[in-house]
């Protein structure tokens, strides 16, 4: 038997309401994953672009004082090292042209902010047994 | 009330037994998605190329004879109508090198073909409720 792996997710996000949202359900959830939180795309992307191992996953918002989500998005899919991360958006935008933009620059998926604690826990649920459990990812570099 | 959303999926994969686990596995558990089939890697792009309305998401074998998984990635990612199109992978191999070659070039992400008819019933489940239950798609064009 091999030791369970244990995934390592960078959250990006401002909020600190949502950012405990999200703490709390991936607690519940996913207890084989390790959540990083930074409050801003800038302090994201210093955290990439230090020699530290990668996260398995980003957790990205789109709307953030400073450089927004699609301007880190935009950073890491076009940053040799960082583009084969996967980058999950999770944004109250359901804009049909945040969509667009999200997945024309490269995001791996977009997934609406849920309105509740229920709805964290749901969503969390299903991005752990989905890209931790079904998928496969790339190795960390 | 809106009317439920019905899904196309490209499935492009030249083994007839693989394609028969993933039609009779997504009409078990995702009866709004109409699953499209193609056996070779040309005659997706063809498609895809032609005027017809894009899919919402391509589930794309990596080994094809002709043009394969890796080269249909590619295509499809470096071309601006259609690189916003949500392309997941569903191949045997777990070999390191593709699982990060396909998220490199682009893969939205990455499955390892199951074992048998209860393992792609699991997958398509999960499949169904990530991408078309909790994520938000690119409005075909």
């Amino acid at each position: 038997m091999t030791e369970p792996r244990q995934f390592r997710l960078l959250y990006v996000e401002d909020s600190p309401a949502d950012t405990e949202f999200v703490r709390l359900a991936f607690k519940r959830v996913a207890s084989d994953t390790q959540l990083d939180v930074v409050d801003s795309g800038e302090k994201a992307l210093a955290l990439l672009r230090s020699p530290k191992p990668l996260p398995d996953m980003v957790l990205l918002d789109l709307k953030m004082p400073g450089m927004d989500g699609h301007e880190v998005l935009t950073a890491i899919k076009s940053d040799p090292r960082l583009h084969a991360v996967p980058v999950i958006i999770l944004t109250s935008s359901r804009l049909e042209e945040d969509i667009a933009r999200a997945y024309q620059v490269g995001a791996n998926c977009y997934l609406p902010k849920p309105d509740d604690a229920l709805g964290y826990q749901a969503t969390a649920t299903e991005v752990h047994k989905f890209w931790m459990r079904t998928a496969l990812l790339p190795k960390g570099a």
